[in-house]
């Protein structure tokens, strides 16, 4: 059974490896509480996960090391195990869906794990994780319904306690629950009045599911761009400690995902990945009940986002926050046009991206053609300025 | 006189408003160096500049106070000002060049200052805060040729020392020589066998000019995207303090730095501004003299980049890396070409961002056309086996 007597003592043995991750007040993040960010994201392999595994691996015996561990994922969890196996001197395997991005299995082989990559999904991946520690004796890692596991993760409650004593809320990721399970024990154990939220996403809300029906269900699919809390199913363990220390669990969707994750970049200069972001998401985008004037901290839980991703997340920002702009417009095909259209956006310091020409299309005049420009642009109301500039110019501007 | 006396003033009367920033490991950043990093990035306003304004304004006599501060800067050193301006209960005026981005105004704004937007460049904008203060009885705060300002900076060389005592070398940005000055003043007096090593950007080398040469000299122009140290001249006191303290300054140019912007968010998950990667990049490239197997400090010293240009590095490092490849493919005009194409591209797992398909130009074959597809790729060695791929199949790849 999960004591505070072991989060202690994970608290003690992690010092070994980890780092006791800084408490960062970020007033910008809402006008009415006061929000300070733990940011895991900085952790070394940078997620949480390194605790519970480190700790769980940590507390096996001789002949359990000896054999090795298996573990199954392709992000967090995997780099986890592979350095807490590699720190405390023991083999690891990790089973990976022949899928996964390789810059993941890189990752990982660099903390030193064993890579077995599976054919199929992540089910499958799992299944033979299974059959090999079956088969070879391994210790099976699970990324969160274990309870030293959970454990190592409640050491970051401790960390919260230390550096910020009277905080009055703290609110966490939730994906299978083990960050949260952890947090929400020690912190209610050593303060029964702080509240604890936990944010999953829209997409993948398994725990809130379960939750709510009062059992452990399984969904029947999950989509979110959080790919680190993308869980079907609460784990036994963790369902039970929710439904005990948690408050309340609630959901983000993915354009709260981006812009939370545009946001830290912005304001707070740090890299998070979308299951990292959604504590930001929640409190930014008001979900979280009750929090005006209180101290809220919002549990960051991990900056390991493909960077291909995060340039979509700015693309995706820079439009909503009109930084870029995307014109279609109609011309009539003779000499000069373009001209016309350039002097207009260069005198209104306008910046252009790209520029795509092009002549008549079906349902366009046979004297007509088309440019669609991206721009760099101030704000919506730049935006404004030069759309009516054309316009006045007499110019046709499509709907993009 | 600058002494050790008001370095640790200025380090007790900031614990008022700044944060002491983490010292942060960084193995990943280097094969033979330890690497450390020094993230000012996460000081509040996003860069180091607040210590040295807020010291230096804390100074002032009352009379002084009551006249207000007044400073020309579309920069860090503005949003310091207006902070510390505002936490001491006094007026600030900041003089910009109209062109300064919005975004810039707006953060000078949101803490505090009254702002002055001047016609013409910076220059234009000096002139203009000098003649003020001579009318209205303001104080100049300079961003770095003063005494006062430099022990604030100074500060960052006592956390480094408390947090990394047994560092080998820092290695620090310079533009003015304003935080570098403080810096090796204060860790030399302290611990004389330390290393203190400068950067600037190759386009801007005006301290490493004016040290070679021995006396002040101005550039006559300057060009980096590293806009915090992109300064034309050295001040008089940090000019002497670099040349009695600091051991040797190095360049780098714009490529080292955008490679080192994106070390830091993929390994690190910290964002910096071209000015605070520097360190990094001459780390990272082989610029900094006998660091195998030393500790060695790298001062992030901040981390306001516009996002636009973050995206901007994000591409231009994802091409470099392997991870986008652009491909001009020829094609016969005929049915099931792009059909081809397709097939190869998706049946390597590589996905398509943008295609642009056109008919004949120009020395081509009048049955040619051009087919433009820009796509999402592993590595290097992905992007040469879908080109392997195309040929084989017949297509013709022009070079990019």
């Amino acid at each position: 059974m999960l004591t505070l007597d072991m989060v202690y003592s994970a608290s003690y043995k992690l010092k070994e490896v980890i780092r006791s991750t800084d408490m960062i007040y970020a007033p910008k993040l809402s006008d009415t509480a006061q929000v300070y960010l733990k940011p895991e994201n900085l952790q070394i392999t940078g997620s949480f996960k390194v605790r519970g595994a480190y700790y769980k691996i940590s507390q096996l015996s001789d002949e359990e090391k000896a054999k090795g561990v298996i573990a199954c994922s392709a992000g967090n969890h995997a780099q986890g195990v592979a350095l807490a196996a590699a720190k405390n001197g023991i083999k690891s395997l990790i089973c990976l869906p022949d899928a996964a991005p390789i810059s993941k299995i890189e990752a990982t082989k660099a903390f030193g794990a064993d890579i077995c990559l599976v054919d199929g999904v992540y089910d499958d991946a799992y299944a033979k994780a299974l059959q090999l520690r079956d088969e070879k004796g391994y210790t099976f890692i699970h990324p969160f319904d274990d309870e030293y596991v959970i454990a190592g993760q409640g050491t970051i409650g401790l960390e919260i306690l230390n550096d910020l004593p009277d905080v009055d809320a703290v609110v966490v990721p939730v994906g299978g629950g083990g960050l949260i399970s952890g947090v929400a024990f020690t912190m209610k154990k050593l303060k029964p009045e702080i509240k604890i939220y936990g944010v999953q996403a829209e997409g993948a809300p398994s725990m809130v599911t379960s939750l709510a029906h009062n059992k452990i269900e399984r969904l029947k699919s999950v989509s979110t761009i959080a790919d680190g809390i993308k869980v079907m199913e609460p784990g036994s363990h963790t369902f039970e400690l929710c439904r005990k220390y948690v408050d309340e669990i609630v959901t983000v969707n993915d354009d709260e995902i981006s812009s939370a994750i545009l946001t830290m970049m912005e304001q707070q200069k740090l890299i998070s990945e979308g299951a990292g972001a959604v504590p930001v998401a929640a409190v930014m985008f008001g979900k979280i009940p009750d929090i005006a004037g209180k101290k809220v901290c919002c549990l960051v839980s991990g900056g390991n986002i493909d960077v291909t991703i995060l340039n979509r997340v700015i693309e995706r920002g820079l439009l909503t926050s009109g930084r870029t702009c995307l014109l279609n417009i109609e011309l009539i095909d003779k000499p000069g046009q373009l001209k016309g259209v350039s002097d207009i956006i260069a005198g209104l310091g306008a910046n252009v991206i790209s520029i795509h020409h092009e002549r008549a299309n079906e349902g366009s005049d046979i004297n007509g053609c088309y440019l669609r420009i991206i721009l760099e642009t101030r704000n919506h109301q730049h935006i404004t300025e030069i759309r009516a500039a054309l316009v006045k110019a007499g110019f046709h501007l499509l709907n993009t």
